[in-house]
């Protein structure tokens, strides 16, 4: 990764869009469009950066609003995604400035200013690669804070331990993962959710706090079927003590035990990066204990023939 | 609700942004804040409304974005949600134009201009009162197509056999509901998962088209517990046909079966309510047929309580 920092800051330097975003800027809001293992980061980005409104989008209809004083970001790995090539067009079409990141295909042909990453991965394991480019680009990260998310990979490395029991106590207890999120990390836990769906290939909940505690609650105190469940709560350093509060209160007066797993580091990228590694590696450990394989996605492989 | 849509035209006037948010218009983007079930009408509404960045809220990070080009919208039915308050008060001192739905409380008092709706009610029984400022205030309905919402939910009231046979074959089956929404009417199967979590006490599952298609299909082809789930496809008229296909294809790969609940009308109102109230009806006979009473929310008011 030592190289890959240099080069990946190197390459974000085009799109830094740090100067354009504030009030002076150009642009007046940001749209990301991705699916699935590509679109993570877009919803990881749109929660953490605000300096202008980012609307992180994955479905057919495109918002009116984008037009030349948007800055639209086009994520697709594979650069094929349907969806991704269509809003990409509409993006094109409407003024848009747009960049692309993505490691081939239809989506970098199209497209001018294009940051290319490598070839020959998972979607959901470039997520480093997708992401990075946004987290730079706006300056939520710089060279020194991949180094401290490289230092703290490293150390998570060392030992997985805690985290193939937590694969074993799902595996065992035939359960169902729930995710707790927290903002403005919340879509770390739907991360992991489709990590375990595609790695694991089980289903999976997500929810985040606060907002779980104005409907989830309810249920979570009743005993239906609450058992089938095992929670984790994905928290990290200095979080918002009300969070933490909500998380124990919540676990307290309705009678249910949560796995908690901790981000590591004291910047954004360290957090992100280390909750999402710990993640990764639960879902890799009950992939194995359920003896598929991780990297089989031939059924999204299908259907996408079939859509075509 | 005939009188109460001649009342609820004349109060939205007040809040009529049609000609604010165009391009010479004054505000730049919409904020809406709400939690749980005033939150619903927010994120709803986030995703009709694109003539400019609609956000959505429900936490406690406060975007730096907003200032007085930002419209905020606050909802809540008690008017006294902390979240809701704490938000309320920044977008106060930031500058917005701010505006309110509630019922009174500290909000009440707190925003000059508010749309003040009846007392006495759930917050989810609500929907109507607080998302019908914002369809009308918006444009995207009118006294038209509240009156087609209308006369669609009394036929709807007419027979309730087919969605008493969804609740009965959850409950017989122990079966946790697994709920696919569609874009732009997605938030729907959210609101009906969060019903199911207040009505029925049960928790639940939803996701929506086509991001899924990049994740969930995994394991829905493989058998791991697919069996615990009842899978409910909340489809509207005129989708466009690329859901349709995914939902049919996604169905067929992956073998399951699914119940489709099929919103009416031609009109965006009339196809929310319609909708909404279908699944309320499934959340509601659920919980007569689990012996629970779908009005009881003492756990959140206890957590509430313990929070405070």
């Amino acid at each position: 990764m030592g190289d890959y920092i240099e080069e990946i800051v190197e390459k974000s330097k085009q799109m830094d869009f740090r100067d354009s975003v504030d009030f002076t800027g150009k642009f007046k809001n940001i749209v990301i469009f991705g699916m699935g293992g590509s679109g993570i980061a877009g919803k990881i980005f749109q929660d953490l950066f605000t300096k202008v409104p980012v609307i992180s989008l994955d479905s057919y209809e495109f918002p009116e609003f984008v037009d030349e004083n948007s800055l639209f970001i086009s994520i697709s790995y594979s650069g094929n995604t349907e969806e991704t090539l269509k809003a990409t067009e509409m993006a094109m079409k409407k003024g848009a400035k747009v960049w692309a990141i993505t490691s081939g295909g239809e989506l970098s042909k199209m497209v001018k200013n294009v940051i290319m990453i490598p070839r020959g991965l998972q979607p959901r394991s470039a997520i480093g690669y997708l992401l990075n480019p946004l987290l730079l680009g706006s300056g939520l990260a710089n060279e020194d804070s991949l180094r401290e998310a490289k230092e703290n990979l490293e150390r998570l490395n060392k030992e997985h331990e805690e985290l193939k029991k937590v694969a074993d106590e799902i595996y065992l207890g035939n359960k169902i993962p729930a995710i707790f999120g927290f903002p403005p990390f919340r879509y770390i836990a739907y991360r992991l959710k489709t990590q375990f769906n595609e790695n694991s290939k089980i289903l999976a909940y997500w929810s985040y706090f606060p907002e779980l505690n104005h409907n989830d609650t309810m249920p979570l105190k009743s005993t239906y079927r609450k058992d089938l469940f095992y929670f984790i709560a994905l928290t990290y350093p200095n979080m918002n003590e009300m969070y933490l509060k909500r998380l124990k209160v919540t676990s307290r007066i309705c009678d249910f035990n949560y796995r908690e797993v901790k981000a590591l580091g004291a910047s954004i990228a360290s957090q992100i990066y280390t909750s999402i590694h710990q993640g990764d590696l639960i879902s890799y450990y009950l992939a194995k204990r359920r003896g598929v394989d991780p990297r089989d996605v031939s059924i999204i492989e299908e259907l996408k023939k079939n859509l075509s």
